[in-house]
């Protein structure tokens, strides 16, 4: 049965981006993992989305700043929405380990 | 921020049934999270849905048995898609620890 906590792209070699993978598609729906090693959105380019997007931390540690509240830490199990239009980054993952996050994307049909 | 291990039902008394507590809707689907302690769904009553779901086990440990794929184990990290109208049926979780299900159900606008 598929683990999604396995085939982690190879932390060994220097990730250049967080690793992006859709899981499952469905109409107005798209469930993604997201692996990060010490990525961080940079300043100048925040991620703006016109969809919402639940974001649920499965492992590894990350800290996100949105315009809406500011910056706060991620640890596993931790969930929120991004609501569409607040622009957003990631400030800080794990630099040693993975960071794995599922994220739903409430996309329009 | 909300974190999906906490304010889990009191394990220290007996959990009759399965908790189940919506966390997010969207049109069309429905995110939920699904706290099992030993928990099996009656051999007469499988689960008959009309919609897909799809399911990833987050902590504990179950057995997930589906008309298509028989009996199946699944540990933290397992993810499977359950389509519409496939009868299926938890035969066994952990009965001394909380199992933690996170549920996406794509439902019908």
């Amino acid at each position: 049965m598929d683990n999604i906590f396995n085939n982690l792209p190879d932390a060994a070699r220097m990730m250049a981006e967080e690793q992006f993978h859709t899981l499952l598609t469905r109409p107005g729906v798209r469930i993604e993992r997201i692996v990060s090693h010490g990525q961080i959105t940079p300043v100048d380019a925040p991620y703006i989305q016109p969809v919402d997007e639940w974001v649920l931390l499965l492992a590894g540690a990350a800290r996100l700043w949105t315009a809406s509240d500011g910056e706060r830490d991620l640890l596993p199990g931790n969930h929120l929405l991004i609501p569409a239009h607040i622009p957003h980054r990631v400030t800080w993952t794990l630099e040693n380990a993975p960071t794995i996050w599922l994220a739903i994307h409430f996309e329009d049909y």
